[in-house]
């Protein structure tokens, strides 16, 4: 068979998200109980739309270093579960206080607060449940599969996530450095992404070099992210993005636009990407995925947008 | 040397509570940027002055099938993270509103709730950073280690610990069967209280016949737990349990005295701390420390108690 250079993204992605929704939908627990209200919300939060850009990335970092994405399907489920969970938590009255998410109800006003928080801590033993699940450990080397547990672990923990939603509160209207920005995204965002990239990876039997590569990519990915993600909350579609805009700057959260205005965030986020996709070279024709994963970031910013063409990048 | 069959339980108590207290101090995550609010919040709690009740199970169930607890500790270490996580969260105003724990504030007093919110979360984390740590995996078979995650991360997930916290919830103010007490308690209490036996179970090498007689072994003594923990509500010592003595009655909580009464509740304590020990049995001589452990709950009804004379019980 003649191979093609051609990568369709579409039918990639399609595949892909598919078998992850398919994974979440079969091992999420069913409601046989009193317990209902509380597996109802999680469900609630975790099918409601989301775009499984996490666990995309961990089946990509898989496939780059030549391993079966298919075989790992419950880790990357895992991963979306984890980051329902901060959704759920971060959108809480005495946190982000955000009323809209995916374009529906948060979880604490579909349901009520304490349901949410009981939903996210449940979706965050679900996610370690579906990483130890025996249907997923008899597909995997084990040593490998503990130490990509053991980093998930650690990006979502105290010096993690947690610490980065923990510091992103805290500077609440407040006038923070660039400095404290970059702490902030790096925690809070940046990295579960580059963990779910990594654990991937760990899972497919990488090497220690091609873990270095992903993890420069991962990290620039990450930060590209969320500075996209800042910049959508006053150029964004309220209807594409799932949220309300101006919501930052209502909260006066510190963001890169509140720094250093959006002309010159929206060159920092294809800066990011381009140095993300640089980082890809290693790895050839066999990173077309996660190539085609950062120009997709790359392109949540409106066509309309003064500052950005956006034509896809390559190395 | 002569092998003597008395069994110091004070001195057993001694060596591995302080084992346990090292580990968790040892690997407990250093603050060294603007996360420190949060890591300082999970340790105020974790370092409360807690009685290792759960560790000292997981490290009992370990040793009484052969294993070597000095191996594990970073499991039991990690059980601990989980119990107070579940603390934290369940004290905050939005669930059971508790201001005292272990006799000082709650976290969310002595913090806030957002703080308190993310401090628990971390320590969700922390649980399972501990129970993948290098340190331990190397001590022992990763089959094994994966099967306690597992056994762990249901236990505490939305149709274990979560989902009995939320209908504990739910069914404040209403009135309920024995029955859906009995599935409240063993969701809330029973299902982690079993998983930390039977994860040190496994981790020291258990059969599958050891396995199922501390199961049962656990289960009761869950039970037992918290119906003590229900009892000492009413008739406790605010200085010695830690927290205020009537908060279930002023919330209307769903507990045995006031279903049964006190009398009968003390009885059924009673009762299922002598089928726990029953079930010891099968170890012979070497159930000593769970026999010891089974009697040390018990022992927690005061002893000016009506009701219970709080001899040793034995098999």
């Amino acid at each position: 068979m003649e191979k093609s250079n051609f990568f369709d993204f579409n039918s990639y992605l399609k595949v892909r998200t598919q078998k992850i929704e398919k994974v979440l939908e079969t091992y999420f627990p069913k409601a046989k109980s009193y317990e209902e209200r509380v597996i109802s919300a999680s469900k609630y939060s975790l099918f409601a739309g989301g775009k499984r850009f996490r666990p995309l990335l961990c089946l990509a970092g898989c496939e780059v270093v030549g391993g079966n994405w298919e075989k790992i399907l419950l880790f990357a489920a895992g991963i979306e579960c984890l980051h329902t969970y901060s959704l759920i938590h971060d959108d809480l009255p005495c946190m982000d206080d955000d009323d809209l998410r995916r374009g529906k109800p948060s979880c604490h006003k579909a349901f009520d607060p304490p349901t949410a928080i009981l939903a996210g801590d449940g979706l965050q033993a679900l996610a370690f449940e579906l990483f130890s699940h025996p249907d997923l450990v008899k597909n995997v080397n084990k040593r490998r599969l503990l130490k990509a547990i053991y980093l998930i672990a650690k990006a979502i923990g105290l010096k993690g996530m947690v610490g980065g939603q923990m510091v992103d509160l805290l500077m609440e209207g407040k006038k923070g450095s660039p400095r404290i920005l970059k702490w902030i995204h790096f925690h809070k965002t940046v990295c579960l992404i580059e963990a779910s990239l990594l654990s991937g990876a760990l899972l497919g039997g990488a090497k220690f070099k091609e873990l270095k590569v992903l993890s420069s990519y991962g990290k620039n990915l990450g930060f590209a992210f969320q500075i996209i993600d800042d910049l959508l909350d006053i150029i964004g579609d309220e209807k594409k993005i799932g949220k309300k805009t101006f919501s930052d700057i209502k909260k006066q959260k510190l963001t890169y636009p509140a720094i250093f205005g959006l002309e010159k965030t929206q060159k920092l986020a294809v800066k990011y990407i381009e140095k993300a996709i640089k980082s890809l070279k290693f790895f050839g024709t066999r990173a077309e995925p996660l190539k085609a994963l950062a120009n997709f970031i790359l392109n949540r910013i409106p066509t309309n947008s003064k500052f950005v063409q956006n034509e896809q990048i390559s190395f």
